[in-house]
């Protein structure tokens, strides 16, 4: 992939630039603000495009690193995503995700755009403006949730593609596999398929179909697959990216949320029950807080939208700014780390060596040019 | 559907006779055993058939309320289908099934059937000398996880059917809700289709038909459906019943299995890092142990396989005396409840009502005759 002369200065100064939607989430820049304040404390290398309405970004007017690009529009949370496409053209989401797409000269105001707003507007709209990689049918959500290995284990999709085919199982593992390396190092993730059993003979057809390609890209060294895995193994951390199907992805991460919120709010009141309870509380206090730090949420914050020309990071609408700041880090990281040609190489190489696999109308480029 | 006469007796008197299948699970006798002791004690109108090898069985020889019914084979836990359906015709697993199907004279020796085997197997072999109910095509599994109401939210199903068409799900529906009327008492429970989004217009072709077909049973006052839900409603305790295809109901099972053995574990590990986590954990004991029995997955076991012509529960089969009692309780309260003849009066009534669901080979009977 070509870097423009721009980001390639960019590149070579270290320095990455991010838009950010400063108006999307339940919150807007009451919570975007202060988290951009403070990812900008901690990455002086880092500059920010602040995308919405200036008179409630008038804060941030004179914050060094940093330029307000207007937009005069905000997508609700509830907005249908055809009132963001069609109607909202001056949106800040819009304005923000048109940020990383190249102009006519091949560069890009930013390396990546970050947004709270509605994932299904945030979705519609990337794909319409920044367009899908060569080789890649359907983007992906991907996020990392914690596993028992302290580590974390990235799952994808969740959410984009309620019915996949075994060709997407297989690109959202090399996506996956792309992520993985650029933003936390590891040169041969491991990837597992979400099944309902660890048996090749599992699953329904689909499933047993995205097994064999998955089997035959490691076969050849694209990938290295680890076989099937089980919902449990989410948090065992036994592959390092799970790959399903979006509907399934989906309950997974909702079922992990709403178990997660239970456990929580049993956890208070078995502790504020009495007077013994409370006092129970105080000297657990430094314990539970602990252990609270070690799976808050809000540090897993940050989905990536892989297989879109360009880098598009979502955080949860009701993110705080702890939480969104997480985004900021999480988009900041592939950025620096050029997710967006790891991706690319990736599927290139693979879909060259499998040319079966790739789908009739992609068109895949015969070598990669940067 | 008919009674027998030694059923129709038994229902007279409120006894509850169940077939045990004393070998199956990971630990056999040395759980199943002490479990059913226990079970015995706390329920004087049970009998139990203790189902398996006589010399294994030994210690309950002589126990009241208990005839031992021998077996000579054992399913593993690992053993293959066709191993457990062509094999072991003689296995504890298949014996103790076959003492729920009536007989010539239309008696069967015991009400329900408990089994800790592996779970395929119980369902293949189940299907096999069980057959559906009319109306049923495929049997579904069913459990229950507890939710922030206090309640329990029953999920079908778990694994049975890993593709399934808008009519089974309509089944399930209708399933769950017969098992809820009978076991919880309520009578008119809520069932929540699983879903990505609360609108109608989310999920994949397959969810949207079952949305309407499960409107429509509703219309007509079949059931009591309260729309979509998501993941994190199985905890919330939105519906009583959530209906989803094998594979999903799998998977958000299991990742909730999960991240409670992750958090659990993070838990112990918080609480034994030093010497003052230590102490705080002595002070702080009460507490969890309180929170721990509210969340314990042990008071969950035991789930129902439906649709079936008898009631069949399995046990999960790593499950310990405690929890193997729970599904004996299971088993208890449907057959003194009458499951069966709930699952088969709801099938009936709605599928009468809705005579385009009925899959063209089903044959329901015009009348219900008891």
């Amino acid at each position: 992939m070509n870097l423009s002369a721009d980001q390639s200065a960019r590149a070579a100064s270290r320095v990455v630039r991010i838009a950010v939607d400063c108006m999307g989430g339940d919150h807007g820049p009451s919570v975007t603000l202060p988290a951009c304040r403070a990812f900008l404390a901690a990455h002086p290398e880092a500059e920010l495009l602040l995308v919405g309405r200036p008179e409630a970004l008038e804060a941030a007017r004179d914050w060094p690193r940093c330029t307000i690009v207007p937009a005069s529009e905000v997508v609700e949370m509830d907005d249908p995503v055809e009132i963001a496409m069609r109607r909202k053209k001056d949106s800040s989401m819009r304005v923000a995700i048109s940020q990383v797409k190249p102009g006519e000269d091949g560069t890009a105001a930013a390396d990546a755009c970050v947004s709270a707003g509605n994932t299904g507007a945030l979705m519609a709209v990337s794909r319409y403006v920044l367009k899908t990689l060569d080789g890649i049918d359907r983007p992906a959500i991907a996020t990392v949730m914690p596993n028992q290995k302290d580590g974390y284990t990235t799952v994808l999709d969740l959410g984009a593609n309620v019915d996949c085919e075994p060709e997407h199982l297989l690109q959202f593992a090399l996506m996956g596999s792309a992520l993985v390396s650029a933003v936390q190092g590891k040169s041969q993730p491991t990837v597992g398929l979400l099944n309902i059993g660890e048996e090749v003979i599992k699953g329904n057809d689909t499933i047993k179909k995205a097994g064999e390609l998955l089997r035959s890209a490691a076969n050849r060294g694209h990938l290295n697959f680890c076989g099937n895995v089980e919902g449990n193994d989410i948090f065992t951390g036994r592959a390092d990216i799970i790959v399903c199907d979006g509907f399934v992805g989906n309950v997974a991460l909702k079922t992990a949320e709403g178990l997660a919120a239970m456990l929580s709010s049993f956890i208070k009141q078995e502790f504020t029950r009495n007077i013994f309870t409370k006092l129970a509380a105080i000297v657990a206090l430094p314990v539970l807080n602990r252990f609270k730090n070690r799976v808050d949420h809000r540090r897993y914050n940050g989905a990536a939208l892989l297989g879109l020309r360009g880098l598009v990071f979502k955080s949860h609408g009701s993110a705080d700014a702890f939480a969104f700041e997480q985004a900021l880090n999480r988009a900041y990281d592939a950025a620096r780390n050029r997710l967006l040609d790891r991706v690319h190489d990736r599927i290139v190489e693979t879909l060259q060596a499998l040319p079966a696999v790739a789908p009739a109308d992609s068109q895949i480029p015969v070598a990669k040019t940067a």
